[in-house]
């Protein structure tokens, strides 16, 4: 798989923030590569890059449209095939991260293949796959984990691997959803693989490796979200972390998506994370803590990350609101 | 799905008894239906049926092959396809419970297609997936859960379904797996759905039912194994049971196929399943324990049986050996 940048994010008739998740992971974590975004007349939502149209977004170099889309289902709308076959006529290839397959749509298949341009599903993987082995591999591994979905595994995991780099260590992101494998153009969508393969996928991703690599791994879902703790489980059994960092939004009343479904407590969450990682690795250490403070105002969210460190003896961060170095220290 | 009957079961170069696991299923469940088995010479193992070559299982009325094994990956071996071939030649439609798709085999495919004859793939399911709501729905739900695979949950789960409508319960065994598919022509392979559907595929296999009906829902894996724990933790918090009857084997010291794994206490099996299920249903109960004794002496089984059900305060039963009535009276 070859991600072909620079991109244009193509953020189709969206209107609401979460929903853009893929063009604002491009556009946060890797900006050097996005000239700017396109959008149908009622989309109402904004990654703050330049609005191009796809000729433009030719002239200034762009090689990919990339749909900067994750809705419920991972539907292709059929009101964005203009679009995308508009991209594939200017010469750029078409990159996914939804359930859907471009090459199922089949005058995406034919123009492309007429093109000669890439249709690129980053949800679905490639790699054959194996059952997971729980045996012991070499090298560091931290994982995220959440009190719920979309509460800033992705960020914490791409911040702290910066970090570490930053500080001169040997230190690898693996992404296990299609925001981060955009991101970094690597990595498995592990919501997307076959049920039995969870943990064996997630024990692919970070492979043996020298005493002193350090795979900082993307957390998906959480153990408490009826719907996608399996995937969480799988992942976490999968990664055998040395270290977890549980990470937390402030301002949930209940799980995503589910009105009736309490959000469990930091207490609880660190709890049935402990014990579950146990299983494959017993060393396991709770590194730290990382909260999305961004519904309250900055001192605030400090004092509220200054109660969590001092309630639980670990380092509090907030990666958009001070960084993660406070983590390091705990990473041995 | 319609399964043509009566069967060949073939067992193919296995020499593990639990690796013919889809053939002994068969002939324990659906006697009725099995003419007979077919193995290659390096088989080592049987079900006990009578050795039919496929001329004489025709010649008897044989409808079906029945791919009998099970192995780790699901993979079709390629020491397999000429027995295949020839069933199809005879006019047998195949049944596999595999991974790998018997319709991804070219040779398989066209002579399949050439006779008219069904491929019919037990793990791949048919049906429309969602992700999981976590809403309580009415009816009442018994799963079995086990301190690893192959202990006998699926076994316990027929045995209680039986019991339940010989006592005039109305109750419906609802499989999770491809023996069970096999054996109640119906159901979803939990192991083979994409991981993100894995509670909300759970939920669709025991809908809203009448107040007094009992889902008797089969469990997969155990939250100890390191490869499938994603699964049977996607399957208890979809199945949001009432009561759990936790499978246990006598004689095991590692966890199936997983030489380093060490086997988890009856205790910590219970507690870990407990803690998760109550996620979906805090009511959840523990109703009983289900051991396999048959690795030791019918009396020595029942030493056994009687020193756990005084440990863990309910009732403790073998199935095949003195049935699952005890059970019976904790399931209001």
């Amino acid at each position: 798989m070859t991600l072909k940048a620079p991109y244009l994010l193509f953020l189709g008739d969206a209107q609401d923030n979460l929903s853009i998740k893929m063009a604002r992971s491009a556009a946060d974590w890797c900006p050097q590569l996005c000239l700017g975004e396109m959008a149908l007349p009622a989309c109402t939502v904004s990654t703050g890059l330049p609005a191009l149209t796809i000729t433009e977004a030719k002239q200034q170099g762009a090689k990919s449209l990339v749909l900067g889309l994750a809705n419920s289902g991972g539907f292709i709308a059929p009101a964005w095939i203009p679009s995308i076959l508009a991209a594939l006529d200017a010469g750029l290839d078409i990159i996914s991260g939804l359930h859907d397959k471009l090459a199922d749509i089949p005058a995406i298949a034919e123009k492309a293949s007429e093109k000669g341009l890439q249709l690129i599903e980053l949800r679905h993987p490639k790699v054959k796959l194996h059952t997971g082995k729980g045996v012991k591999r070499s090298g560091k591994r931290v994982l995220t984990v959440g009190t719920d979905c979309s509460v800033g595994k992705m960020y914490t995991t791409l911040s702290l691997t910066n970090a570490m780099k930053h500080a001169g260590r040997d230190a690898t992101f693996r992404a296990t959803g299609q925001c981060g494998i955009l991101v970094s153009g690597a990595g498995i969508a592990l919501d997307c693989v076959i049920a039995d393969f969870i943990s064996g996928a997630a024990e692919s991703l970070s492979p043996d490796a020298d005493a002193q690599h350090w795979d900082i791994i993307e957390g998906q879902g959480s153990l408490s979200h009826p719907a996608f703790a399996g995937v969480s489980l799988g992942l976490l059994h999968g990664s055998q972390p040395d270290y977890l960092v549980v990470c937390h939004a402030l301002g949930r009343t209940h799980m995503r998506g589910l009105p009736q479904q309490p959000f469990p407590s930091l207490q609880e969450t660190i709890e049935l994370n402990m014990i579950n990682a146990r299983l494959t690795n017993p060393g396991v250490k709770l590194a730290g803590i990382s909260v999305n403070t961004s519904a309250v105002s900055v001192e605030e969210g400090e004092a509220i990350r200054n109660t969590i460190a001092a309630e639980f003896g670990v380092p509090c961060v907030d990666p958009m609101r001070g960084g993660v170095d406070a983590l390091l220290a705990n990473l041995e």
